[in-house]
């Protein structure tokens, strides 16, 4: 109960905002968690290793402010310069400070495909900027250029665009030529969120380093095994990546996190071998459900969104978890058909394919 | 140089904000780094032990996205509830929220006494709100309520006012009792930023669990040697709680942080131990250099404020730097003829002396 006197202490957008509800992190012995797409591998040994050895009286130390030799780093892997890159704590970090730095309050436009990445209407909402949205196609294509000029949730000259790419929840992945032509339509800032863009077979880095409105944002979360350590981060145009720089926290990345991903990008051969074994337990599990009856959308990320056969998804997403198996369920109209079913290890997949056919029987 | 075309993609505040210039980390061999509060202590073997044992294939996992099990122990450590509590990256981070969910941008204000944290304006100012400050008397202690009445940057009215306490950089403790009479005359909320409380005779976290519109900012960097990791929190009224929790990144305290302030909390006989050795050396330094002529603030926190005896403050620094000892100077009418010192080590405190009695001869 909020007294009017406390309500005079917090804005009245607060007030009006919902609490965040955390995705369902339960503690059941033997449960199969494929609900928040953590990859099923650990991370490297060296990464292990090298993590364990800063483990002393250096955490007494505040860690580099601007992540300084990790940016240099990932500026070597994209072949850009160190001005080109932001690493935040997490990409949501991140995405967050774009909605702040790129879009005015109570004026200014956030738009989005639906469904994508449930966190984008969080954080325009936080910051009061006016939201937008178009459907994507059926299928989970993006809709042509034309048909976005008449779709009356979307404007091309939107402060802030983000798409994410390859989508959640569907998995979809989108050609860089498609993506260009998109990017090239709009005026405003566009950020191709490319959380998952490791299990794709392609990706758009280069749109952010040609383009003066383009920025993309990756992570450590999900092709890295780094969720825990809170790493993402963003590349493009200087004059943007200087604009968040202003309103980054000081310390904003802890330091074993630095650490960690530092030691992630001098492993990267083991990393493509855990990625291909993500994909091919996604096309072992894909040909399974289907032969089950589930409708499996082509996947270019570490899950599978799977039209379910005989019962709803609800009933599904209640039957999975009977048998201590924890896959995602949205519920909107065009998502409540659907699972969404993190690719684990090949002993999981295995599982969850008995799972099924038991449910079925 | 940014094009006019950049311009329109950036709000015109972020480009009226001056880039942050983080505080300096040389890599000087030997030197003696005390310009950045740094604890000379390593974290408790315990924590080293706790942190080095979750280094394993969980860290491919999400952390806790409200570090429960850390707010749990802290709500029993302070006697209140867990409802009382929010854990940030840092408390910088959670100062930066409290901006934004207590001050509307252009209309709202912001205000401080000066000197303090310089971080406060610069949040202030990414946020868009209106500057308040009051400035301190001139031995640092707080102004009256009414000298306060009269100050021209001051308004009791305001919607956030953040008082550092012990302040820095002066070091100065402040009674509960004066900081109950401040907080009964502002309406708005106040902050009570008690970063370097562990080192103080006495602190003011029960004003937060006594007023409706005081926080309470506690960091694990300071007394608890964790810079490195990244967490800080705030003990106040729940409802204020919960309106920050409303704007926090879903992810926002990195694990391996949750974990090491976990088992900070397990061994705090340790960390009174490495405080007692803290301001024990303070003690003697702060007399030594009495001795020699600077004039040594009284301490309730990790560092002295010193006002230097025959050169001016920038002259000392550049000197003492020259002999590998870094230290803290603030270039501002009130504080340009002090330096700050944190408290190191014994030795690190009579490399010091020896310096100064060197630079003085």
């Amino acid at each position: 109960m909020i007294s009017q006197s406390m309500k005079k202490l917090i804005r009245p957008l607060v007030q009006r905002l919902h609490a965040y509800v955390p995705g369902e992190q339960p503690r059941i012995a033997g449960l199969i968690k494929l609900n928040t797409n953590e990859n099923p591998y650990p991370p490297s040994p060296g990464v292990l290793r090298a993590v364990k050895a800063a483990i002393d009286g250096r955490l007494r130390l505040y860690p580099n402010p601007t992540a300084q030799a990790l940016r240099e780093r990932l500026a070597k892997l994209h072949k850009c310069g160190v001005e080109n890159i932001i690493v935040g704590n997490g990409s949501d970090e991140l995405l967050a400070m774009a909605v702040r730095a790129f879009v005015e309050p109570a004026r200014g436009r956030v738009q989005w495909f639906s469904p994508s990445y449930s966190l984008y209407p969080v954080i325009a909402k936080q910051h009061g900027a006016r939201l937008g949205s178009a459907a994507l196609e059926s299928d989970f294509s993006l809709p042509s250029i034309p048909k976005l000029r008449r779709a009356p949730g979307w404007t091309f000259g939107a402060d802030l665009t983000f798409v994410t790419t390859p989508n959640a929840p569907s998995g979809r992945g989108y050609s860089t030529r498609e993506l260009d032509v998109l990017c090239r339509a709009l005026r405003g800032v566009v950020i191709l969120d490319e959380a998952y863009a490791d299990f794709a077979s392609e990706n758009a880095l280069r749109l952010a380093l040609e383009h003066p409105h383009v920025l993309i944002s990756r992570t450590f979360s999900k092709g890295y095994s780094l969720c825990f350590q809170r790493v993402g981060y963003f590349v493009g145009p200087a004059a943007l990546i200087a604009a968040l720089d202003k309103i980054r926290d000081s310390y904003n990345v802890n330091g074993l996190g630095q650490l960690a991903a530092l030691a992630t990008l001098d492993d990267l051969p083991y990393y493509r071998n855990t990625t291909r074994k993500i994909i091919a337990t996604r096309t072992r599990l894909s040909a399974q459900l289907e032969q089950l009856g589930f409708g499996v959308l082509p996947s270019e990320s570490n899950f599978i969104f799977a039209r379910t056969p005989r019962f709803p998804g609800r009933e599904w997403l209640a039957q999975l978890r009977e048998r201590k198996i924890l896959v995602r369920w949205f519920d909107a109209p065009t998502t409540c058909d659907y699972l969404r079913i993190t690719i684990g290890t090949d002993a999981e997949a295995r599982t969850v394919v008995r799972a099924a056919r038991d449910i079925l029987r």
